[in-house]
């Protein structure tokens, strides 16, 4: 009996992706301080398919994440692609794993150890015939202080719990700890899973004196990037969960610093 | 040909709830203010199923919904209840409609009109031989200052957006609006969607001046709910949104005030 | 005392977007049968920043929101963009509202009435000394059998909900009833809120002889878009919730149609 | 300085719950075939509060959790209650953690395996002077044929994913595995991450064969949980997410098999 997919199509359109969506699966990676981190992740698959193909086998997709062990290594995901290319005959092949991603913190003042979780996107897509490329993006809570409050008020400034939002696309390695460094240090205050006493009052102290608004993380991140040479673009946004406010404070930045370069 | 639904199940098991979830739908409320509210409701609708029967009639969820001619109004619950009950020759009903309720507010000093909006759910019951009852649950955003911070910090103080839910059962009519002004006159501040220059600094101090653990929020609606004699039954818990952390700080207490009074 | 929002700002970075998110709000439409339908819609709203100016007026966005009623109508989207434009005096402003719609559908057979709602996004956009364009996305949950299973299979093929989201850019106006309509034509049947007996009937042979792959979904959308003179853009996408795994089956195409005419 | 935690309270309210929320969080667990699996928590830790004391400590609650080893293994759950209550002073103790559990499982023909992941909880308390107890809960998904559309259509059958959810209270050990098996018999047919063409023909022919409406779901897991000795109590809940409507059919039964034994 001939495969229904393999039947050829009428209607001429190529797809641009198809695949699966949210699986979710175990996931190994190596961090900065050469540890190996166990997590989870959601992946999305996809290639793309020509208008002369009726259908793709979704059933490889999840052959090609079996195929890797179980457990999926950041290290190889140039190699799953090749393989899936291959596996598919496919121009291109698009892999996204979203996961948490942790990181031992120490507190301010006591030295205190708290483990943070970060939710990061690995973005990698291959195209036949030229180098894979990643778009990786970290969520990053901060405190972020408003310099307005502050300003008009006798005592005291409202403040809120903030995720910013970066993805770059890189030309060169960089440890997802610079980038979540980078982005902690463009707010009022990292924060933190674990603080003592004496670890809150360095904080709210700390963050006090560092009032940003929502467009100050997103320049504060922007301006820091636009000079790494590694990046080639990026894209910032921060979201305040304003504590006088049920809504929510936004901005955004997005720039082609590859394009930039040459334009200048 | 015999509905299958009405042949016999030999399984020997009452179904305690069989119905449908998350149908979206329009609503129509009579606010405090005597307005017409206009807003949209996510419904759940269930009745009993006894051992004997096999299936029970879906479609007639979505008819009696309709029956209420296309936008719902929260004084026909106890008739949609009744009817349905009938409708299905069943012993037990039960309605869940959540929906958002808008609330007009004016800043503090400033007077500014600004609308808010409340998630609220109605959960319906009414059993064959017995009055209905609701329970009334609505989550109301509030600001929280942190009062351990405010005490060990030489300036500034942590706050975050809190979420309070409060569950309620009346055995007489409550309106909304009175539970939400409770509920937000327990934290530090209210939260508005419109506040000017004058307001910020007014909601900054009051709230700096009014600090409340997590603890604090659901201690003061307790408080206060437990001396009004239409609340038979409440449940209420805050959650804050941290701004110190990426994990929220979280206290709930549920008391049948109902049974206390008898016993006291 | 100044504003500090209007302090110079020295890192010389002109901000994309800066507002406020997850606003809930009242919103009234009419539909093509010319009734005015109220429904709900969580907006976000941005300007664009120059990089001289520190801090935009947060306020002001839920200003324009209140300016115009407390009911927003999609008529005035226009004059919303302009009257925030100048308020903000602003390059670019964006408005994104999302909101169930509501549409009354017949059954098949019976002709049994039942609402459906549809998840709707509009998003527009408005740049000084341009047009204003609006991208309108609509999320339509249909029927798929699946094509493979029904051939290799002697009885029964396995089929699922489906969602699709399908965003336009149009150089008219359209109704969203005709793309829902288009949508809901490309899959192996619409799905419906109320059915009776024979209507179930209806649907369950006329999706089996009607099954489609993932993928024929969205070229079947394409194939009738690409052929409306009314629309520049789209971008359409299919995710199946498989009734056979866990994760989902995903496809989508996208295409620059004015700049695909141009070319020819 | 005094901890104002350490004041008196005067409300002279009794706090059910207080403590954190939403850590994620590494876990180590080890499942049936003794193998270690690696995957991540949310997690949400409480203890009570006593009326006369104002505040808890929460930085404790990550204290303990650290104290753990920054990879939690289930068989320490009760050593971290008996920890907890003694680190906070605490009478009650309360510990929910919910992760994704993977299960590698062969298709039914061609056996080629594939990786399952399942969503559990443990909701763990322990109460001085009492046996700590814990509420496990499954989320399985599997899938539905509709027999009432098999038993009126000439061909196919309407049937989708649905997803049931089963909490249990046991007074002996009971594998996740067990309950996964059970709960998968009770449908059409458990559903696989990786089906090859083979499998797909199986898993649609036996499906076809084995129609059951969301009712007869609950009640074959609540048949064979009944008798299972080591189960003292049980909720289960199932919801389909009918392909031929955009809302959800549900079922759910609870049953309290030890009073029943007791009553018997």
């Amino acid at each position: 009996m001939t495969d229904i997919r393999h039947t050829p199509d009428h209607r001429n359109i190529d797809i641009d992706r198809v695949g699966i969506k949210k699986l979710v699966y175990p996931l190994v990676l190596r961090d900065q301080k050469n540890e190996l981190q166990h997590t989870t992740a959601e992946i999305n698959f996809y290639v793309d398919l020509p208008r002369e193909l009726k259908g793709t086998h979704m059933s490889r997709f999840v052959e090609v994440v079996n195929h890797f062990r179980g457990e999926i290594d950041l290290r190889h995901i140039d190699e799953m692609l090749d393989y899936a290319r291959d596996r598919f005959s496919a121009h291109t092949v698009h892999l996204e794993m979203t996961f948490p991603y942790f990181i031992s913190k120490s507190a301010p003042v006591s030295g205190a150890e708290g483990l943070m979780s970060y939710s990061c996107t690995i973005a990698a897509s291959s195209r036949s015939g030229e180098e894979s490329r990643s778009i990786l993006t970290l969520r990053v809570p901060v405190m972020a202080v408003c310099p307005c409050s502050k300003q008009i008020s006798d005592r005291g400034a409202h403040n809120q719990r903030s995720v910013v939002a970066l993805s770059v696309l890189t030309n060169e390695f960089v440890w997802l700890e610079e980038l979540i460094t980078l982005v902690e240090k463009s707010a009022s205050s990292e924060v933190f899973s674990h603080l003592k006493r004496e670890d809150e009052k360095y904080v709210t102290e700390h963050a006090y004196d560092n009032a940003v608004f929502v467009e100050d993380i997103v320049r504060n991140v922007a301006y820091k990037i636009q000079s790494d040479k590694r990046i080639d673009w990026f894209s910032v946004n921060a979201e305040n969960f304003e504590s006088i406010h049920s809504h929510n404070a936004y901005a955004s930045i997005e720039r082609d610093l590859k394009s930039d370069r040459r334009g200048s």
